[in-house]
């Protein structure tokens, strides 16, 4: 975001949350040697990137009943630390939690991620107010408590004490919470459990991450700050954002309408039910509100609003691989009927336009069917039909015509292994076409087994997000749209596709 | 089904049906030595499973140019082949059909399943209504044409034209259709392609198939004969059905009515908008009719409707694993705050109730809490949330309390396993469980990655469906519920249920 000038209030947060993300020194405040424990998965997490050069601050474990863990010399309290102490991860039960924070100010800590929980959540609401009382007036800036921290792909920083492996009883080790590749997608949620689920479902998906950030219950920074900095970050482009309450409506629509301008936030938002709502309430103490306020509220800012969970993941995948869509007139290619029909549907459903195609374009299809390139029984009014006799020759010729239309805004392409003549390199072919042009393509194969597996791979790997299911494949065309929709509402969808193309070139 | 008393009509059916399923003899009309070719694979599949003892009928390839096919004698015409033949699958051009039929009437062939496409779905409707004439003169029953035919996993009877393994370019040979094992899902699907979509879904969810039949442009045998087909096949539990249009909507009704009493059949209708409508009419020719209409015609006579692919599949997979519930009161069982409200949220925008513990549940969680089972800041009200200090040990104590509490009808366990102290048995313990009581158990885990795999595969091992996200849980215990709620207004849930556990203790 280097176009964007920044006022001087948002420089001295971007300066103070960056103490989260790229601190010069760490103090974990309940580090152990126990191997299940939290303060041992913390910060083994810190002295294992730190050896792999990933982690560049300084490290100190604090616990008066070690001397050293993991080669570190272990301190008892944090004003005994020798040396500064700019961050404080906090892993140690609740009711201590205040005396770490008095430790914390003598010793003149910025910033703290309080993990433990106990507090508000379970009715320790006046533990929580002595906590944030000593952090407001010593200055420190909280995460939490009751929170996961920050997990940064970029900086090494990794709060999560949920272990990257498990060992099975048999003895095997198995991947439990995978680590993302470093990536574009950040992800701020309120619910720890929901963060760590969603960089599983993302490094499964193949798709990296920037910083993960978890608010727990919240006693200091929250939303608008973290949407602040994120606006900010170089290596965020896509920002999806779990939320079960917001506090501060108004700070948040001021945020949150600077920062959609040049990056898509997408947010899910529960408790929509009110036995939902109750179960928020008893979770991380929020006030889960009226849906429909929510509602306007994300529609005036230019939030995109996912339904569910895995609607919120396929989101997430489109933007970051996908540029936002001119209009909303689809055109979808197909070597299956049925499927073809269910992405119309949906797509309709979506406010999507799939209509007739120009003359032009379906004359175009019929010179390639009297040439003999694709089949005589081919439909090719929208969607275009290719048939169970697809090869890979016939989806690259379609989709270039497709791409060339002027009134097709975005290409949905369902490419069904199955059909005998289709080879494995039209996933390459298409996605080398969709290259020369900037509109969106996203792709869909059905199955569960090794091909399907390899064809959706190989798109995502492209840069074409690939979805298991025709309306998945139809949703996700919908928030393009919606998302160009939204930039061209203010004016900014030139800017934005031309920052989102320099931002591609400059990772190929 | 043994329960059902046949009309005698309805027995004259069976047995007509029966030849596409259990022919005692099969030509393949079109066979062929060209490997990619449809001939190649139809005869092939045939000859496959006839070696392993799978196809017990006598098999015969029909094609002019060839003297032998994998060391079958070919014969030049159908009335040529030495021997009775009850089935003929074509695989011929289009033009060609008609003078096939005649054939197969001279021969007195019973059925006939035509695979080839190029009739009335590309505007050839007078070659179609030729080959039907034939037909119905001769008294031949007819699949398609334009269809895939059928796939039995217990006969061997296998006209998928796709080959189950691709090679790619560098060499290696991948599954890319499936064939899926034995089990109790029927599919029934105008499309083709989407069918052999589904077995390819399936089989990668574990999921056992008893019989897939594909109709194409349906000249003769359609849904109505099937289903009645269905509901006597002692193998299959669920019928899974894909539909563009229903022509005879009366027949379809009575049909529907009868089977869905004792079988659950969910549908998936496509061509639900305008413009998916008009892709119906251009892939098999189907008026897709008004939306509405198909929805109150399915809520009517029971047929349990999806909203799209995924929660068709879905549906499947909850109904093939579990009984239905016996009223919409359910109880969630998490680990993880956030995922909970997720699936309260859809709980409640389905229908069902997830209300507030009995005092005696609650009480019994508080005296887990007391004797320190469960962490002191566990809520209990529902949903459960044993938080990120989970065991198994808790899990499995939490489960039976819900199990056991008689205002409950169905339990989600949202078992995210990234908690440090969870360990791969809590499926098992579960399950174990569940195994003592009637009501319907599903879950969920979150994640891509290996132990996410490990946990959803051992549950539904374990009959316990297991889904991906906490909104696809909900909405499969919904399909238990609605499926429920049709069976007592019928006055048929405790045969139902009966006949389930009954067929539940044959598997074991």
């Amino acid at each position: 975001m280097s176009e964007t000038k920044m006022p001087e209030d948002e420089a001295s947060i971007i300066e103070r949350m960056d103490v989260f993300f790229k601190p010069k020194s760490v103090a974990v405040v309940g580090a152990s040697r126990g191997a299940g424990k939290a303060g041992h998965v913390i910060f083994r997490n810190f002295v294992d990137n730190k050896r792999r050069g990933l982690f560049r601050g300084e490290l100190y474990p604090v616990n008066p009943n070690e001397d050293s863990i993991l080669g570190y010399r272990c301190y008892p309290s944090l004003p005994e630390v020798v040396g500064d102490v700019e961050l404080v991860v906090v892993v140690v039960p609740a009711r201590v939690v205040p005396g770490i924070m008095e430790d914390a100010a003598k010793k003149g800590v910025k910033a703290a991620a309080i993990i433990s929980s106990g507090f508000g959540e379970v009715g320790e609401g006046e533990l929580e107010a002595r906590v944030k009382a000593i952090a407001q007036s010593a200055g420190i800036r909280v995460l939490g408590p009751n929170c996961l921290g920050v997990y940064d792909s970029y900086t090494g920083v990794d709060m999560l004490f949920l272990p990257e492996t498990k060992t099975l009883s048999v003895g095997n080790v198995v991947i439990a919470t995978p680590r993302p590749m470093p990536g574009s997608v950040a992800i701020v949620t309120q619910s720890g459990a929901f963060g760590v689920a969603a960089i599983d479902y993302l490094a499964g998906h193949e798709i990296g991450v920037s910083r993960l950030v978890s608010f727990g219950n919240k006693i200091d920074v929250a939303e608008p700050e973290m949407l602040l900095y994120l606006l900010h970050d170089r290596e965020t482009r896509v920002i999806l954002l779990y939320v079960e309450g917001i506090e501060d409506g108004r700070r948040f629509i001021d945020v949150a309408e600077k920062v959609t301008k040049h990056k898509p936030v997408v947010a899910l938002k529960t408790g929509r039910s009110k036995a939902g709502a109750r179960a928020a309430l008893s979770h991380t103490g929020a006030i889960a509100g009226t849906d429909r306020i929510y509602d306007g509220l994300f529609k005036q800012v230019g939030v995109l609003r996912a339904g569910n969970m895995e609607e919120f993941f396929d989101m997430a995948r489109a933007l970051a691989l996908q540029p936002p869509a001119e209009g909303n007139s689809i055109g979808i290619l197909t070597d299956a009927g049925g499927p073809g029909i269910m992405a119309v549907d949906e797509c309709e459903a979506r406010g999507l336009d799939v209509k007739r195609f120009s003359d032009e374009t379906i004359r175009r299809f019929e010179d390639l069917k009297g040439e003999g390139k694709i089949p005589s029984f081919a439909t090719n009014y929208n969607p275009v039909d290719l048939t169970g006799a697809v090869t890979s020759d016939m989806f690259e010729q379609a989709a270039e015509i497709l791409l060339e239309d002027p009134e097709i805004h975005g290409i949905i392409v369902l490419g069904l292994h199955h059909t005998p003549a289709l080879q494995e390199d039209y996933p390459d072919r298409i996605a080398r076409l969709s290259k020369a042009h900037t509109k969106p393509v996203v792709a869909c194969d059905i199955g569960e087994t090794e091909m399907a597996m390899y064809i959706r791979s190989r798109f995502t790997k492209l840069r074409i997000p690939a979805y298991s299911s025709p309306e998945d494949a139809a949703r996700s065309m919908a928030v393009l749209a919606n998302y160009g929709a939204y930039l061209r509402k203010r004016g900014r969808f030139d800017e934005y596709l031309r920052s989102y193309l320099e931002w591609v070139g400059s990772q190929a």
